[in-house]
């Protein structure tokens, strides 16, 4: 039988890998989906990349889009990323690294590749716990998005549309991602989160996503093999 | 008192030229949306400047992304443009020239515009009765996308988003949308609708976007200013 096809939203950090390794141990037939959208640096496209070349996914698309004429955040524009916080502070509170409604963009190309390969299921790795302060990862827009989604295809209109949004870590612990993506076999070395990695392409170790990673590795018990600053 | 801000989708065509100017003449002050998505020309977004500096928006945004990698439709792909069907042929099920998800991707980078300027007024030409096969055109679709769109933003944590998705032509003919901008002033000389226009640039009559406007045009009473071949 011929396995069912996902797709799969693949930045090449740390969750978005794990979440698709889950999905993939699930079965499906992966067609990853990155964007390339006016960040920073390359490098995460570049890990996606890495990640969807370990996981031997069917496909591997590549959107772009000029988010940075709308602009609105520090991973977009002109706005320093903060460095040095804690990660209890990082955990209150929307960060300037939050960008206006780029989850709901993601997934609606996400929802356009799926129409179009004829795939019910989305892969997400959205989380809340680490990020309690981005709306678009809660499970009530979520669960509102794939309402919407339901009703905005051909499938729809028959009444016939079954697309499912899988977020499989939102209420998992950084560590606990991390815990299931070993178990899974992720090569996290393949994977990037640093937002702003110094000129010699080492991870900052100072940003708040660096922090979260750092801290889940540690209390993962395992050894982040990314390169720090 | 400032005026109270609004994006409004433009593509260049009648329908979303007519609903800008409703905004206009509702008293918002304007924020233009056009999109580069691989259309087969650039004649589109070349009218929707028109009509954004004939409206006197305060600003006109152009987002360009690569829908042609996800495709899946006559306007972003290969097919070819369906040629000389009647209007009533064109009114019943989902052309080919239908391109998946892309009102909800529209819709996205709208709202992404909206949290940017603080805006909570969305204006989109959508209209069920000419096209009645576009699923992402239907009441049911555009209110999932409104009740979503509140719970994905920073506002929408705070319970504050009041986000409201304005289709003014959703059940109006394209006579009657024809006869409001009339009545509102609207230049349709600097609007576009032709999916295949000539060499020479003259709208071919022939696709169903040139007979629905031509019908439109004739049932309002009035002469359609565009060059046809």
């Amino acid at each position: 039988m011929a396995k069912k096809k996902a797709v799969v939203l693949l930045s090449g950090g740390v969750d978005s890998s794990t979440a698709a390794a889950i999905a993939k141990k699930k079965g499906f037939e992966l067609y990853a989906l990155t964007f390339r959208y006016g960040q920073r640096h390359e490098r995460e496209v570049e890990a996606a990349k890495k990640v969807a070349a370990f996981l031997k996914v069917k496909e591997h698309l590549t959107v772009d889009f000029n988010l940075r004429a709308i602009g609105g955040s520090a991973l977009t524009a002109e706005i320093d990323v903060p460095k040095g916080r804690s990660t209890k502070e990082i955990g209150h509170g929307i960060p300037v690294t939050y960008v206006p409604a780029r989850n709901t963009i993601f997934l609606s190309f996400a929802l356009a590749l799926a129409e179009k390969i004829k795939a019910e299921d989305l892969f997400f790795g959205a989380n809340i716990l680490d990020y309690s302060g981005y709306p678009d990862c809660r499970p009530e827009y979520i669960e509102a998005f794939e309402r919407m989604a339901n009703l905005a295809t051909k499938a729809g209109v028959e009444g016939k549309s079954r697309i499912k949004i899988h977020t499989p870590l939102i209420r998992m612990t950084k560590a606990e991602i991390i815990r299931k993506g070993l178990e899974l076999g992720v090569d996290y070395s393949l994977t990037w989160s640093c937002y702003d990695p110094t000129r010699e392409g080492l991870a900052c170790s100072l940003c708040d996503s660096c922090q979260l990673r750092l801290k889940g590795f540690k209390e993962a018990g395992a050894t982040d093999p990314l390169p720090y600053a």
